[in-house]
Formats: structure tokens, C-alpha cells, sequence
């Protein structure tokens, strides 16, 4: 037996891929981007639609308990995050969970006017952060720093810390619980996207003390594209806040339609419009592939699968100009590895018509993405041949490998 | 041939019924609250998730087209209202799109103060409108009139003038037309929600002048519990509309991930996180139902299956205290019938017990929908006999008809 397949036999969590379904001559790279289908969603999809919905109709808000979904959904997730039972809800999409959260965190500090970020943030954390200063027309300012040089920025000018714990160009982790201390400790509020977290490493709000978390549920959880996003507010800030968007689901009581808004007790204020029913049964069925599962092996395995594939590549590719652009050290890496690579676009692209999903990111990153519930030791070796022979045989200089998509 | 059923038979929409999965002894008066199962749906839903999601993964976003499901199915949602391509996208919920047009409608009004709305108006757009003030902190004001009273309570002072056209509790109708433009008239910005409108009678936001308009897609547009909801931008005003909730989507180039955030040059810029695929789905597939189908002959039939429940009902059941709360006059009616009713509640889950489904909305009103697409003439009838048959032998004076649900 080959070391790989080794690896593959003594995986803990090997047993995971069947719950997966995953194309037929595919090696997905790219759960960090969109997840694959849990099996078991197709028939709970199938379920809502022609049971549910067509045959319960308006009842289904009780009798199926979907006005309940945003809660029962947000706990499960917050099992894997290190948040309490009833701090998470599953609503909205991040980037209007981020304004529920800044605009939270800017109203607990007032008399501060800097949002703190850094250059490798999603963009997306930037521009709705941008907007919400323009709205408020209050002075605002986003102040962006180098990822390193967070920590030296943080001083008691500082509102809010809006940060990503990892790059989603690098995969490099931010030290939460120590920028969170530190934070604190200039009185500053911590807010994080889990984006590329939830789901893929050990996270531990509670321990972290983090103020605000906010994230995605298609990367590593696979709820779908475009699947409900999720928000935690920590307990001890929760009464403290009142919601900027104040939305009927997260009134006391929706149903008195009363003409004033009342927050609701629970982290169901932080909920706004009716919930999406759809796309939160599919992320609760999707779930369902984390039960019994420990993040520990998960985070092992991703660690594992990194250190293979920069070894592979590194060995097979160098001499094609692609240098790691992911900190070598797995500690330091969250569940992706990133290459600078000349040509990196059409290099993407022919890998993928080889049945190498990964992804591409500007400028020059390719970028490959570990999910532990799926993908193999030997996924990885043979990625990194294909990728090996891509580039011995200048399969991706062709102009169709060159035009861009309008997604990449 | 009775009556009723001449007029089913002479209906030019009683086709569109077998389109629409209706559960065996039901007769559904509530497509108000949440629109029946178009057929079509089941087979896009098992598909989307299938084959799309499963098998194209993260190729999805440009094999599948799905970037551009909020511009498509926004397109389709556009020609029922009156709206020109190009300027409705699918996206959100109603409530987080209030807080888009408003904020833009504050915005191009900066020295006025006041949002004026109506006690008529649903009582999640007043609590969006509630936090946003809040948020904002700069002394705006939500006036509150009586329905009847808004056209004399416009003056400069308005900065923007919020009203959703039908009424949710009675369905009395706003002149859209003539209030814009008596808005207009005093240099207020006109926002209409069109929750209880799109589907159910013509609307022509064109001719209307409307600024901004917003709605849900779950209700006479049958895009299932929850689907993603629309905005307007009145074409005019696009250029200048600099969103408050500024996402990647609405970005001119998101793929670019520029740290800057420029905003899209067409309705996209409305559009905030990543789209949710799934119950984009779902509402475009449901969308089919409304090829091909006058919306003339939509609102003719609607305003006839009124007139006739309410001439029943008052026949057979007058005696019992019911008073009519919508306007007798159908042109002045959207699309549903209300009656103020003695132990409402009660009477409700009596008549959802014996099969015909309506709801109740605090403090006395027992409420039903019509949808002419898959309502017909002899379930109106039908429905008011077993109204009568409830009230006559008291069926609803049970402990059990009595206890409130969670969502009423």
C-alpha cells in the first residue's frame, strides 16, 4: 500500500465522501467556494416543495415549524462555531448580516468614528462597511492596514475591529482570540467573518469573547448557492442591541402587528424579513453531515491534506514559476492553499476542463480548497499531477482557457 | 347550468388551475399569505439541486447563468408591474429592499425630515423605517395618518412619501397615480409596496411615476414560503442612487475585488450578497404560470369572485355579526375580502378545519384571498356555505379553535 492510500484507509472521517454527492471524473478543490451536495438534501428539498408547501400551504409556518427555522438552523451552526445555544440565527446573506453587526458595534461606541480592517479582507466586509459610513453620514471612517499590522493599528480611536479570520486569497488565520484580547483591551468591539471558518476549523467564539461573528453557509458548511448566511451576537451584548434594521421577524411579537417595533427577547432580533424557507431546509438537511463529526479530525485532516498537496506541487511544479502564496505552516493556514502562478487564470481554467475544480483570484492565485467530509488523500496527489502535467505540456495556452467568465 | 357554474365555464383563466398543485378537499383562500405550488416548480427544484448544484458546482455561476438570476427573474417580476427591463432585480426580502429605497429616497431629499405613511400600512414596512431612523441619527421623523388622510398631510416637509398601495387587513386600494403625483407635486419622493399587488391587479409603475416600489414574490406570485423578494428604481433615478447596503453584487466588476466599492451601472447595484440560487429557483420556475395571462382578465375575475363572496357571505351569514371591512366598491378592493368578526380567530380555525383556508389578522378580522389563477367561482360559493354552516351550528366555539399559534 502507497503512503496515500495509507492516509486514505487510516482517515477517520473517510467514511463522510459517500454522504457527498460528487461528480463522476471530478476532484473538487473548491468547497471553500460552493459546497457539494449533501445526498441527503434532494429529498428534503423534494419534500418541502410537494409536501410542505403544496400541501400544507400557510399552515406549513406552524405545523412544519419554518417560522422557528432561522433559530433551530442558527443553533446547529453555532454548535460549530463555540456559540452558546440561542446567540446564532440563520438569516440574510453575510454582507447584510456584517451592517446588522457594524452598525451594533458602532452604536456601543459612539463617541468612536474608526472601523479597523485590513487589505485582506473580503472585499464584500469593505464595500457594505463603506456604504453603511456614507449612509450615516456621521464621520465614519474605515481605516485599512496591512494583515499584520492589525494588531499595532488597534488604539482607542477604534470602534470596531471588522475582521475575517481568514484570507480568502491566502487562507492566512488571524489570531482571533489574541486581536479579540487585544481589542478589548484598547475598548474596542470584535466583530469576525467566519466565512472561510465555519465549517473548516476549530472555532470558539465563547472562548475568543467575540462580539459579533457573521458568515456563509455554501463554502464548507454546503448549505447551497447562495444558502442563508448566519449571525452571533455575543449573550452578554444581546439586550444592549437595537437592531438598525428592525424587521418584523425580529419583533416580540410579529403577529400583534403592532405599529412600533419591539425587539424580540432572543437573537431573533437580529432576524428581519420572512424566512427563506427553501433555501434554510436545505442548509438544515446539510447539516445533518456534521453530526457525530469532530472538528478536531476535521481540522487534522485539512492541515494533512495542505501539507500533501504544497509538497506535491512543490516537488512536480516549481520549476513552472508557481510559488506558495498560503503560509507554510498548517497552524497558520486555514483549510485552502493559495499558489501565485504566472498565467494563473488559464492555468485554472485548463485544469478544470482536466476535472480539477479549483478556483482563480486575482491576480495571479490559484487557489485550491481542502473540505475534510470529502475530499481524499489521493484527491490531492492527483490534483497535483494533473496540475504537473498542465504545466510540463502548456495544456492552458489556448486562447479559450484566456477569456474570462463572468465569474471566476 | 347554475350560476356559478356558467361563470366558471366562461372564466378565460379556469385553465390555469390544473398549472397549480391544490391539496384534495381544500379550498384555498389564503394565496395572500402564501401562493399555491405552481406544477412546474417540483421538476426546476429537483433539477437545481441535482444537476445544476451537484453536478456543475462552482460552474454553476456562469454554465447555469445564475449571476444573473436577479436581473432575469427581476425582468419577468417587471412586466407584471409595469416596470421597463432593466429596472427590477429579485433579491432580499421586502423589508431589507425598504431599507434600500428609503435610504436612497432620504438621500435625494437631504433637507427633509419626514417619511410619511399611513396606520394602514404593514406594520414590518413602519419598523424598517423605525431602526432606519433610528440608525441614521439625524432627527428624521415617521408621520403616521389615517389612510384617507395622506394626501392632505403631503406638504414640503416630506421627504418621502412610504405607502404600500393595498391595505393588508382590509384591502382598500391607494391611488398610486394620483398620489404620486401629488407627491411629486410638493417635491416628495414616491415608494410604494406592492406586497398585496403584484399578481393581483394591474399595476403600471411606469405610468404611476413611482420612485421606488419593493414587494414579495410568496404571495399572488407563487414563488413559495419565502422567496426572494423585488425592488424598483425608477430609471431616472438610477444614476444618482448610491446604495446604502453597498454588496459585491451590486459592485461593478465584483470579480475585480477591488477594495473600493463602485457601484453597478444598472439596477444590480440594488442587489447586495450572493443570490439565493435555490429560491431564485423556485420563484422563476413559478414565474411560467403568468405567461401568456392578461392581467386584465386577472383583475377582471378577481374583483367578480369578491363581489360574489361578499354577496354570499352577506346573504347567509349577516345575522351572525360579520361586518364587511374592505371597500364594497371592487375597483376601490385588491384582491381579497375582509370581515370584522366576532370570535374571529375561532371562526378562522373552523373553517381551516373544514377545509377552507383564510386567515385572521388582530384584533377581529377574518380575511380571504383571491387568486384568480387557481380560485374558482363555485370554491367562493362553496366557501361561504360552509362560513354560514360554521356560524349557524356554532363549530367554532371549541377550546381548541380558541388557542392562538405562533403565526396567525
Amino acid at each position: 500500500m502507497t503512503l496515500v492510500h495509507e492516509l486514505d484507509a487510516n482517515d477517520p472521517l473517510a467514511h463522510k465522501r459517500a454522504e457527498f454527492e460528487i461528480p463522476k471524473g471530478v476532484i473538487y478543490l473548491d468547497g471553500n467556494s460552493l459546497g457539494c451536495l449533501p445526498r441527503c438534501v434532494t429529498d428534503r428539498m423534494q419534500r418541502v416543495v410537494t409536501h410542505e408547501w403544496a400541501q400544507s400551504l400557510i399552515r406549513g409556518w406552524n405545523d412544519h415549524s419554518w417560522i422557528d427555522m432561522p433559530a433551530r438552523v442558527g443553533a446547529r451552526i453555532g454548535k460549530l462555531i463555540g456559540a452558546p445555544e440561542g446567540s446564532v440565527v440563520a438569516a440574510d446573506s453575510t454582507s447584510v448580516n456584517l451592517v446588522k453587526a457594524l452598525s451594533a458595534g458602532l452604536q456601543m461606541r459612539p463617541d468612536r468614528k474608526v472601523i479597523l480592517s485590513d487589505t485582506g479582507n473580503f472585499p464584500a466586509d469593505l464595500y457594505m462597511a463603506q456604504g453603511l459610513i456614507r449612509g450615516l453620514g456621521q464621520d465614519h471612517v474605515l481605516k485599512l492596514v496591512d494583515p499584520h499590522e492589525v494588531e499595532a493599528a488597534l488604539d482607542d480611536t477604534v470602534a470596531v475591529m471588522m475582521l475575517t479570520e481568514v484570507d480568502y486569497r491566502t487562507g492566512r488565520i488571524h489570531d482571533m482570540k489574541a486581536l479579540t484580547e487585544k481589542a478589548h483591551a484598547v475598548g474596542a468591539i470584535a466583530q469576525w467573518d467566519l466565512c472561510h471558518s465555519a465549517g473548516a476549523m476549530e472555532v470558539d467564539l465563547t472562548a475568543a469573547k467575540a462580539d459579533f461573528a457573521i458568515g456563509c453557509s455554501y463554502k464548507y458548511l454546503n448549505g447551497g448557492p447562495g444558502a442563508p448566511a448566519f449571525i452571533y451576537v455575543n449573550p452578554d451584548h444581546l439586550p444592549h442591541v437595537e437592531p438598525f434594521l428592525s424587521g418584523w421577524m425580529g419583533h416580540e411579537a410579529p403577529f400583534e402587528f403592532d405599529l412600533d417595533y419591539r425587539p424580540a427577547h432572543g437573537t431573533e432580533r437580529m432576524t428581519v424579513g420572512t424566512p427563506p424557507i427553501l433555501g434554510l431546509t436545505a442548509l438544515d438537511a446539510a447539516l445533518d453531515a456534521w453530526d457525530n463529526v469532530s472538528m478536531h479530525d476535521v481540522r487534522t485532516k485539512s492541515m494533512a491534506l495542505g501539507n500533501l498537496f504544497i509538497e506535491e506541487v512543490e516537488r512536480h511544479c516549481s520549476e513552472y514559476g508557481l510559488k506558495l502564496a498560503s503560509p507554510r505552516d498548517a497552524s497558520a493556514r486555514g483549510s485552502q492553499v493559495s499558489f501565485h502562478c504566472p498565467e494563473g487564470y488559464a492555468v485554472m481554467q485548463a485544469l478544470i476542463s482536466e476535472g480539477v475544480i479549483g478556483d482563480f483570484r486575482s491576480p495571479d492565485i490559484i487557489r485550491f480548497g481542502f473540505t475534510p467530509l470529502y475530499v481524499s488523500y489521493a484527491d490531492v496527489v492527483a490534483a497535483a499531477t494533473i496540475l504537473q502535467r498542465i504545466l510540463a505540456e502548456g495544456l492552458w495556452d489556448t486562447p479559450a482557457f484566456k477569456t474570462r467568465s463572468k465569474v471566476t
